[in-house]
């Protein structure tokens, strides 16, 4: 049995196998022939932080699926009031198929994955998003891009940037990290993915200054500045942030049909402007469509690994 | 495509449609022979206001039409966190197949509609609730009334009291709306509805006396006298009301065989007695199982219409 | 129709027709031969308390049945803002097949299940939790216990314990009831307990010390000192228990193949060790599922009952 926690734990073909998979059944369903893979099986949906795109994504991609997906918020399980992770992965692992959990700590992930009889996929934790990083590859696939690609994330070195780290380092393809001093990411994953790169070949770049890394790029990827439990922050962040804002200007430096990514949601004005989001809203609307077949694909390949 | 924002939108051939598929899967329904018409679709609920009938009654009833349906609170996804209308919008359109939104401003639906690229069903806004409505005419329709009916509204001139100026402007029925001074229908609604009828034949009447308004109808409608969000009101809104209560006195000036609407939840000693409320319950809670029936009519309906 | 509010309502060869049902679906799934036995029935699963088990035991057994569970919690229906139970019971009984409440008191249940033409389930209120213990006696019959065995009742005189008195008194067992002083079963249930137990041949017995009530003992079961809604008495809770803390030493006076029994969640250091929880694992969590396959089996029966 395998959990998808992290991009690092797998290998560049798994991640192609899974992907294909994805292509496939989004193939599938504009043609309105979706296949009910795992017709029968259960997900449990455990979010302890809120979400829009994870939550609908997951729980309409599982009913295509076949499966009976079950929304279960922290607030209305015993998680909220302190259960451990071990307890309450024993309990659900025996009554469902797979999991899904959305929570802060990585390791309340690891925790839940070491006791649950049923396969464990990461919905967002502080370290990781590889469920999004899935979209944003196959989106980068649908629009000409690859292994070849030069990738540029503007913003903070947090769980995206992390992930984005993670997808260059196992695909190998080129990635410049432009973040504010202070908001670097953090050494122990940069060590991890200089490690990987150096079997896949991929090339990592860390700068300060956004214009610098922004430089004939392809793709440029950003994230909001203030995530979720960062709110007390918002004004130093606000102003350390300062010029690392996607404006039409920047995104002038990059490669002449450069697409730009974002997780979303977008805070205009901060991370980007308002004409820089509308102009750029294909991509970004088609990568946050991606979330429900790549992460399809995860799902169909956990199933097969059990 | 359609939406399904307000009766205002419609032509009375088109709500006469709905209604009429909504009677047919009624009756399929209690043979025991109902069948799944909207098979593998979705149909997101999102909510930013609290809910028990719409979110019963159209759970249950895209589960009968064969759809799964996804209950969405602002709680639990980004809207709550400030994301703008449009971007969700355009997330969830591209995901589901329909949608239906409890909210506050109806411009908040409308932009919402705008964005989306699936049907949008408005469960409730400050200035509409056609689902109920439908639900509404359906009842009269089972009870023996039809555009011939003489309906009295006592109450607030909320978007209830809207919704049935719409209704009857459409239809062509009498309404006689009686509300408290300082409790009128909003002029641009009043007047709307009286373009409507100028065209259907409807008489719409204005009263502060719930008695001359109530004089002979065959249906008495009513509702709370303080709204989701209006709790800070209640003092001065329970003076302002006085006089404008349901009692059997007041009931016993209309039709003798007159029925009672109420769209719930009822509160007992304020627009309603406890024993006007028991003496017509079975109106009142037929008119809440139609809720039902009548929804799935408007989503079948928005299905073809697409 | 029937509802499932407490076991003192239940017939023995009821209880024992429903475990037989559970146990063959049981069979049935782990032979991935699960049949939906209640194909297109619709189950309202209404919380006014928090819960991890209750919650997912239901909606993926409703599920597996073939049904569509529909979870609502009280923030998000009008029974948050007040509205009587025998209105909601009106409207949510008229649109669906079957309804679960997790409830405080008892009353509101047998309000809700007065009103209502759908069967109810009692889900756990302040004074009974009878699906638990339907589960709990399923788990004592794959371990190899039946109306012979002695079982020891560690803790509070709370819901739980009342359950398992009326466990013990409709199927013959013995049970052993230690409490603290001052904690002891309410009167009325006790009284109750022993009307049925001299029909049946139970044996009941009352201690304010935990070491007469295991000695011997075949199962031994415990609970947390601080339900839900009771954190303000903590303080002086946990001075009250001192002494009932089911620890290695006390589990070695009972008989030397005894199982553990706890309905979770457990607070270790509380009512029950780590040591003694990790080392009773697997009764406990074989438990915890069997809520899933006990509870299908009120819901098929409770089905056929109508």
């Amino acid at each position: 049995m395998r959990h998808f926690l992290s991009l690092k734990d797998y290998e560049k073909s798994e991640l192609l196998e899974i992907l294909s998979a994805a292509a496939e059944m989004k193939r599938d369903l504009k043609a309105d022939k979706a296949k009910p893979k795992l017709k029968g099986k259960s997900l449990a949906m455990i979010f302890e932080k809120s979400s829009t795109r994870t939550r609908v994504s997951f729980e309409i991609g599982a009913g295509q699926l076949g499966m009976r997906p079950i929304f279960l918020s922290s607030r209305d399980i015993q998680l909220g009031r302190g259960e451990p992770m071990k307890d309450t992965a024993r309990v659900i692992g025996r009554m469902v198929d797979m999991v899904m959990i959305r929570t802060y700590a990585h390791e309340r992930l690891e925790e839940f994955a070491a006791y649950s009889s049923a396969p464990v996929i990461n919905g967002l934790s502080d370290d990781f998003h590889p469920a999004q990083l899935m979209a944003d590859y196959m989106t980068m696939q649908e629009l000409g891009y690859d292994d070849r690609a030069v990738v540029a994330w503007i913003g903070d070195g947090n769980n995206m940037a992390n992930s984005w780290m993670m997808l260059a380092s196992k695909m190998g393809f080129e990635l410049r990290v432009a973040t504010p001093k202070g908001y670097e990411i953090a050494p122990k994953w940069a060590e991890l993915a200089k490690n990987f790169a150096d079997k896949s070949g991929a090339k990592l770049y860390f700068y300060n200054d956004p214009i610098e890394a922004v430089k004939g790029a392809g793709v440029v990827a950003t994230d909001v500045w203030i995530s979720m439990g960062q709110e007390s922050e918002r004004e130093k962040r606000l102003k350390d942030f300062a010029g690392f804002s996607v404006t039409s200007e920047l995104l002038s430096l990059a490669d002449r049909k450069a697409i730009l990514l974002h997780c979303l949601p977008a805070h205009r004005g901060e991370e980007i402007t308002d004409e820089t989001f509308e102009s750029c809203a294909e991509s970004i609307f088609l990568e946050a469509e991606n979330r429900l077949h790549a992460q399809k694909g995860i799902m169909v390949w956990l199933d097969a690994a059990k």
